[in-house]
């Protein structure tokens, strides 16, 4: 019944209205999906005060780009809010909480894309920018650049007037933690895989749909524990972990990043979906069953131009969520969810 | 005549040799093209001496990589040996020679990349290791990563006995007045454009087809004349300036970098190939449009699995070469050759 006035109200509009007021009086759609990194996350290793506040988090930050994107608002900016809620809260590998270098520090990563323009923006190895993905944005806005690395693009964001705090400011104890311990691995025996740490991922991402029809990406991340000789993985390399094309898709991944990098993950989804009509569940599916023949692990999130909002990993888990605007709102951490 | 003997002799080596034998005997199929930058090339910009001189650069590339492809070696270390040359030649932007960053430094970045297994190397803003493609390798082989970048990365590159330089090894009177000017311009006009310095370009790049049937492809550039804020352009992007999978293409870019990322050209180019069967040459001028159509310029170089050797650009010149088994040995520097 709602429906059927719904549809008469239109009809009644569409005789009588400027097409502006038309636009506005059709229902506004969206979809938003968000992770918190891939891994070996199954119930042995996550106490139950750990999963309720991951999954606090996670409603939070899907909270927050749901009221972006119900009001109107662009992909780009949810998917911006949205990372920014997660960089600072320390359950994440991104912003507070990032996991440490070999030499003891953090450095972050982070990389945005517009689907509509293609615009891409991204940072590597920022060591002082308290929200990685907003320096992303000011690249993409303010610079001629795509990617900018190091303390110099701190400085570009310090310029761009963004937040700057001590080094010391992201770090955590439980990171701490796992540095010390991959020390003792590497130690004791110097062939110790780089990728079998417990817990190693954590980045954090969010694809939007937004109600004009634009898909945006945006991922942040502190990268691998112990990362040295200034390794940068594929979350800021547009096309291997974060990718946004309006034709397409827009695809955050997280995850070994070394072999996202060497497959082009989230451009590589959006090809097939754009090349050879691939629908964009088996396109991911079958993207991260190549990221798993070559060697890797991890998973993806992906939002279509028709509103598609789906996962796709490798690993016993994914720290995600999606929501949208018929109603849909959900966290899940386990793969058997 | 030849042609008819040579057929008999196989067929007659087929009826009497072992498998092994018979593989040895048949011809070795290679190719291998090469290119030194795309841009503002024209007669009027090119003086008869430095036209002369690019040739014979080039060439002296092309010779070397062809000796090891026709002796059986790999495509890999074909276009590794063929960079490093074009790295030590001061009229490319890429190891000595290259352009300067907006501090009056050398940054130098360089991937590679193996068809065979994926398998690919990176390095951004070196500013001592000789030669970065040898130090991208080195990355492939001695590291559990893909992108190493600074001075941390020189230091990966050292410990692996790389010959390290002071930076000032890299730098050319040329490349100093080509900063001069462009601090000029900009201190005139803050609003100048980042892209419109003459010869900006200069990237150098190789993409080989072995006897063995595998695809190489090797990237080595300074970046853009007057970069800053730590910018990494395309070139040590996997999937945006480089790219190789024997399924499809071996693929070196050059050009206005930040639009090679955004459309991810290498990738694109051989995902057309892979997911959409269309031909490399087909394929690489579309992308290259796509490019265009977003605002960017430059060119590419091709090699595919079945001998192809191509080349696509948007500006008015590209340096580059190409040879192959069948007796092909060519250089060009200008769009009507």
């Amino acid at each position: 019944m709602k429906t059927l006035v719904a549809a008469l109200a239109l009809t009644l509009a569409a005789m009588t209205q400027p097409a502006a007021a038309q636009e506005t009086s059709q229902p506004q759609r969206w979809t938003l999906v968000i992770h918190g990194g891939a891994g070996t996350i199954d119930r042995n290793r996550i106490t139950p005060e750990q999963d309720s506040a991951i999954r606090a988090a996670l409603d939070a930050a899907l909270a927050e780009g749901s009221r972006i994107l119900a009001a109107g608002g662009s992909a780009m900016d949810a998917v911006e809010a949205t990372v920014r809620i997660l960089e600072d809260d320390p359950h994440f590998n991104a912003g507070r909480g990032a996991v440490f270098t070999w030499d003891g520090t953090v450095e972050l990563d982070a990389a945005i894309m517009d689907g509509s323009t293609r615009g891409a923006g991204a940072v590597a190895r920022l060591s002082t920018t308290r929200h990685p993905i907003s320096a992303a944005r000011a690249v993409m806005t303010d610079s001629p650049h795509v990617l900018l690395t190091g303390t110099e693009a701190d400085g570009f964001a310090a310029e761009r007037g963004l937040e700057q705090v001590p080094n010391s400011w992201f770090h955590t104890p439980e990171r701490r933690r796992q540095l010390d311990e991959l020390r003792a691995r590497q130690s004791a025996d110097a062939g110790a895989s780089w990728f079998d740490v417990d817990l190693k991922y954590g980045t954090v991402g969010a694809v939007a749909l937004d109600a004009s029809g634009h898909l945006a990406a945006a991922t942040s991340t502190g990268g691998l524990t112990g990362k040295r000789w200034g390794r940068i993985g594929d979350a800021p390399l547009i096309g291997a972990g974060t990718y946004a094309d309006d034709r397409a898709c827009a695809v955050s991944a997280t995850g070994s990043g070394e072999y996202f990098i060497r497959v082009g993950v989230a451009a590589e989804i959006c090809a097939r979906a754009r090349l050879a009509g691939t629908p964009l569940q088996e396109a991911a599916d079958a993207v991260m069953a190549d990221v798993h023949a070559l060697g890797g692990s991890g998973g993806v999130i992906v939002a279509g131009p028709d509103g598609e909002a789906l996962f796709s990993f490798t690993t016993p888990g994914m720290y995600r969520g999606r929501a949208n605007s018929a109603g849909l709102r959900e966290v899940a951490i386990y793969g058997d969810e």
